[in-house]
C-alpha cells in the first residue's frame, strides 16, 4: 500500500439548494432529498476519484443558502495523482454548484481548520425599492435606504479582541465567545451595500448578526453608538435580527505565507 | 372612459429557464411548459395591475438564457396608477426571475424600440482550467488561456458601420446587415474575460458571433488579423462558432436626453 498523501483543495460553491456544509448523515450514506449537504456531495467526488473512502475537514462550516468563494478543505489519499487531475477530476464528477479551483500537496500537519489564522466574509444587500431579480441568489434585499457610512462608523467598535456574545445565537457551540475582529467595512456601490469582515474566527451566525444590527443603524431606526451598546450588554435578545443568509459570501480562511497556499488564502 | 397613458419599464431579469424575451403564445393565452417567455410573464403581470389586457413592445428581444439589467417596454394603460405604484404592483406579480426597476409617464410617440438609438451589451467568459460552479448563470467558460488585449485590438476594426453579413444568423430576418458599432472593449478582471460593445442596433446572434470569432484569436487558434477578414468576406459560415447564450447580458437601449428617462438608459 502507497504512503498516504494530504491535498488541501480550493472549494467554489452556490450554497443555494444546500442544506449547508457539514453533512448530516453518516459518511457514505446518502442523503434524503432536500438534505443534501456540500461536504456530502464533496466526499462523494474525492471518493470517487480516489477509488477508496475520503473524509474532508473545512476551514469554516458555512450555514444553509450560503456560498463560498473559496472554502478550503484537506484530506489523505494514498492514490497516486497528481493535483491537477484531482482539481478535474472531483470538478467533473461534482454537481454545477460545485467546482474545485485548485489543488495542492501539503505536508501531514497542515489542517484546513487550525492552520487557518483568519476567515474573511462579505454580505451583500440590495438596497432599493425592489427585489432582486439578476443575481438574487447572491444579494439579501433592504428597501428602506441605507446610510453606509453611518454603518460603516458604527461597526468600527467592533474591531480588536472582544466577546461577542451580543451577536452569536443560541445553538453556537463554541466554549467561549471571544474573538478577534481584524477588518470590518461597509461600502455602497450603487444599489449594493456591501460588509466586508475578517476575523481570526466566527461564532455562529456572527456576521448576519452584526449585519442585522447594523441594518438598523443604516435605516435610521438606531445611533450610531448603540453597536458599542450591544457588544458591552453581550446579550443577544436586544440586538437586530439575524440577517438573511443568501446575502452571505465566504470568501476564504488565511493561512500563513509558509504554506505556500495561493495568494487568496495566504494572509 | 379615462385617456390611455404610454409608460416605460425598465425591466432587469434572469432569462435561465425562459424561452427568451418573444410571446411564442397568443395574447393572454398560457404559454405550455418549457415555453415560458419574459414577455408573455410581464403582459401577464401588467395586465393583472391594469385590470384589463396590456401588450408591450420592447427595446431589444433576446434569446433563451439570456439575461438583461435594464430591458425597457412600453405599453398603454387607462388605468388610474401611478408610476410607483405600477414598478411595486407589477413587481409583486412577477415570477422572481423578473422585476421592475422604474417605471415613467411617457408622451404618446415614445416607443421602446424606435426611439433606442443605441443598445449595449456584455458579455462574460470565465476563463481557468475548471467551470464555473458560482455565478455560473451569467457566465460562459473557456478554458484555454485567452489573450484580452489580443482579442481587444482584433474587435476594434468592427467599429463603424459596417455590413456584418459574417456575424448574423442565417435566421436573421433583418433586411440588411449594415450596422453602426459605436464601442467595443475587451478587457479582463482576474479569472473572467470581458467584451462590451454597443451598436445603433443589433442583428441576431451578432454578439455572441463575433465573441465567438473574437475567441478564436484570444485562444491563438485565428491571428488577430483574421476579424477584419471575416468582415471584408461577409462570409457567416467561415466565422467563428456562436458563443453560448449565458455570458451575455443586455445591458439595455440609450435614449436621446429629451426623453427624460433615467440615466443608465439615456445617451
Amino acid at each position: 500500500m502507497p504512503r498516504s498523501q494530504r491535498f488541501a483543495l480550493g472549494v467554489e460553491y452556490d450554497g443555494s439548494g444546500f442544506c449547508g456544509w457539514q453533512r448530516l448523515s453518516k459518511h457514505g450514506e446518502p442523503e434524503r432529498e432536500g438534505e443534501e449537504t456540500l461536504q456530502a456531495a464533496l466526499e462523494s467526488a474525492i471518493s470517487f476519484v480516489a477509488g477508496h473512502p475520503v473524509e474532508t475537514i473545512c476551514a469554516g462550516r458555512t450555514d444553509a443558502g450560503v456560498h463560498a468563494a473559496c472554502q478550503v478543505v484537506h484530506f489523505d489519499s494514498h492514490a497516486p495523482r497528481d493535483p491537477r487531475s484531482w482539481m478535474l477530476g472531483v470538478t467533473s464528477r461534482l454537481p454545477p454548484s460545485l467546482a474545485v479551483r485548485w489543488c495542492r500537496p501539503m505536508p501531514p500537519d497542515f489542517h484546513a481548520r487550525f492552520s487557518a489564522r483568519a476567515r474573511r466574509y462579505r454580505y451583500r444587500i440590495l438596497n432599493r425599492p425592489v427585489r432582486a431579480a439578476l443575481g438574487r441568489q447572491y444579494l439579501s434585499w433592504e428597501r428602506r435606504p441605507l446610510d453606509a457610512d453611518a454603518m460603516h462608523r458604527a461597526a468600527q467598535v467592533l474591531l480588536g479582541e472582544n466577546e461577542f456574545s451580543a451577536f452569536r445565537t443560541v445553538h453556537c457551540q463554541s466554549p467561549h465567545a471571544w474573538r478577534e475582529l481584524q477588518d470590518i467595512r461597509v461600502t455602497r456601490d450603487g444599489d449594493v451595500v456591501e460588509v466586508e469582515v475578517q476575523a481570526n474566527a466566527f461564532l455562529h451566525h456572527m456576521v448576519r448578526n452584526i449585519v442585522g444590527s447594523l441594518l438598523m443603524v443604516g435605516s435610521g431606526e438606531k445611533p450610531e453608538g448603540w453597536i458599542a451598546e450591544l457588544l458591552a450588554g453581550r446579550d443577544r435578545t436586544v440586538a437586530g435580527p439575524t440577517a438573511p443568509p443568501t446575502g452571505l459570501m465566504f470568501l476564504g480562511p488565511r493561512y500563513p505565507a509558509e504554506w505556500n497556499l495561493p495568494e487568496e488564502v495566504t494572509l
